[in-house]
């Protein structure tokens, strides 16, 4: 089955936002063995939605729209479906009751615009939205099936994921599964030429690469009649490239290296504490963005200030003052003071220089250093890393949260 | 003029890569006061690449095309265009000569495959290409203008910057300048309800209101022959909007918060603190990846344990016990205790349940408390958002920072 997928938003047309939602769906699509032919975008404009709703089924089956349902007048893209499809839009009480939840749960009295955002076109299969007031909508007639989302790519995935991706795997009978392997401490081209020959003769399973700051994705896709068959088609590639990645790999899965760290600890019963300079929190906040994080989490430092790193986790003074604050035994002992102050049994810690400033011949900007403490031995390493201050910064966070994933592993407790 | 794009690339279909040179050249073509309506993308593939061409003709002046200019088979983009304008591809000699350089200069011959980057259609402007083998074209013909560009952005931006766009600009006579808007405090309908009448009655300049998580932006854009025009058209709109939402306007222009903040607290020489429970760091990363926030920016904690709180920032242990982790007694110790062991003239710290596990009947999810310190004053706001656990940090994490800007412009530090 085909399926088109229409973007409807002046402010992607006008360029002010990128058309994440697009890629999201295409990536979501490819993977149920749906082809994805064409993509549109299209502001908001009656005439010029119903042109691409028309050219969109002239030649794909499933038509899947994201925007313009907010609570605004410019947002049409129910109003024009209702009229694409002769149908009045009606009503949804549960929906709207919904919604005026929504305001009471947060204080507020639901405005008179945001009723819009309850009605729907009459015969239509209303789809829920548990991060926003804004509901999704299936049609289906005449052989036509249009699935209508939310802009906001934080309402629209975990819609499409809890709600449009089963009903698509309904409407299909051919199954593609992927498994992705994830990849910290290789290159993109280094992970390639390992396993270009691998790529090169698979046509299915497929084997495709992908790299983003600080990690390299392989995800291995295989189509088949039904989950098993797919699944035992993936089994041998994956046992080759883990064969030839080793402890690279990260994880067989989709989980991210901070839910990965986070796991090993609490299976390992190891308390954790960060104390951090150039990334300023980053390491942290990712951790507790794990929800069972509280059993192992303790605390973490942001000591920016040379001031902080003293006071707060006992580095020395004479150490700050003889080798700078970005330096190999800065690092140690960061990492060793904030694991003692705070009574934990592992510890993580960064100092470095993030740009745009402060760098020199022989502390270039990219200059971090990476400390870890577990169980009384500290290990630190030196990394210069390329890119703007934020990149610096995001790739300092992944290099240590990898470190905590190894050192983890090697450790016997 | 009407301009569309259209992106050539099955793996933009494919969701592998996001369809950046799209958002780039709508940007670009708005500020030249260009209408874009319409997008496509549509992959390696003869028939849909010229129904693509087509449709994009009905409607538009212009066509500008990325990608499919490889030296590959499946690079077609050259190709299809000489049979939809019916002109046979003619060899370049400047532009092979060109290629056969570019391969010399990296010590490699040029392979067969790349003689077809040097053919273009007869008739056509050769348009250079000095970040790789891959020149663009423009092709004008029966009032219709192609331009067609490379893929990958570091070949497409620079060329459209230096070639595209002095084309383009001698096409057109006017000019479209942008001035946004950004908004913390009011959610989206709201925002539109106070300015409705403005966005309804403007037709140049447009105004356009957008959300995304925990901000409003309302951007207005005037068409006008020069600059100075347009800005004159978009002033008395400004002055309306900030007369209407006064203080809920953080920013015009296009810093973030955490900017805003920073700068504001760099102007007033205060320094800043922070202790985070449910934010885990969110803040701190925030602030910290302001270039310049150094001088100003001495510590953070992350106090996700309640011994943290107590022993790292003095939170009494009977506030703990009476009133528990996640309450306003906390939040106005954590306030003060930050503040005054790190010795800053401002702290903002946060305790709240973030989810999905911990919620009660009497603090639900969501229930985020953030305790301001300023010059010895303490004030504590109480907050329900809705969301995922990240949707609620992040809301937490941008209120956070308003209730600091809020907070400096208030008082007479």
């Amino acid at each position: 089955m085909k399926v088109e997928i229409i973007a409807i938003g002046t402010e992607i047309l006008l360029g002010d936002i990128i058309n994440s939602n697009a890629q999201y769906l295409a990536k979501q699509l490819a993977m149920l063995g749906l082809d994805v032919y064409n993509q549109q975008v299209v502001g908001d404009n009656e005439e010029r939605i119903l042109g691409a709703f028309d050219e969109a089924f002239k030649r794909s089956d499933i038509v899947i729209t994201t925007g313009g349902l907010g609570p605004t007048k410019d947002d049409m893209t129910k109003e024009v479906v209702a009229k694409y499809f002769k149908k009045k839009l009606i009503p949804h009480d549960e929906s709207i009751k919904n919604i005026k939840d929504y305001f009471k749960s947060t204080g507020r009295v639901m405005p008179e615009n945001n009723f819009k955002q309850g009605m729907f076109p009459q015969g239509s299969i209303v789809v829920k939205n548990d991060n926003g007031t804004a509901p999704g909508v299936i049609i289906e007639e005449n052989n036509k099936i249009m699935i209508i989302m939310p802009g906001p790519p934080n309402e629209m995935k975990p819609m499409f994921k809890e709600s449009i991706e089963p009903y698509l795997k309904n409407k299909t009978n051919t199954t593609l599964i992927s498994k992705v392997v994830k990849i910290i401490g290789l290159g993109e081209s280094l992970v390639a030429e390992k396993v270009q020959d691998l790529i090169d003769k698979q046509t299915n399973p497929t084997i495709a690469p992908y790299a983003k700051e600080g990690e390299v994705t392989l995800r291995i896709s295989a189509k088949a009649e039904d989950e098993e068959s797919a699944l035992s088609l993936i089994k041998p590639i994956i046992e080759e490239i883990s064969k030839r990645l080793g402890n690279n790999i990260y994880t067989i899965g989709e989980d991210s290296i901070e839910e990965v760290v986070s796991k090993i600890l609490i299976d390992k019963n190891l308390t954790i504490s960060t104390a951090e300079s150039c990334t300023g929190g980053m390491i942290a906040s990712r951790l507790v963005s794990y929800p069972g994080i509280s059993e192992v989490f303790l605390e973490g430092a942001v000591t920016y200030s040379n001031e902080a790193k003293h006071n707060r986790i006992h580095v020395k003074q004479e150490t700050l003052d003889n080798y700078g604050a970005v330096s190999y035994e800065t690092a140690k002992e960061m990492a060793e003071g904030i694991a003692k102050t705070s009574g934990t049994d592992v510890s993580i810690v960064t100092t470095g220089i993030a740009g745009p400033g402060g760098g020199t011949e022989e502390k270039p900007i990219g200059l971090v250093y990476i400390g870890m403490y577990i169980n009384g031995e500290v290990t630190v390493q030196k990394y210069i890393f390329k890119g703007n201050r934020n990149k610096v910064r995001n790739q300092a966070t992944i290099m240590a949260l990898d470190m905590v994933r190894r050192g983890l592993l090697k450790s016997d407790i």
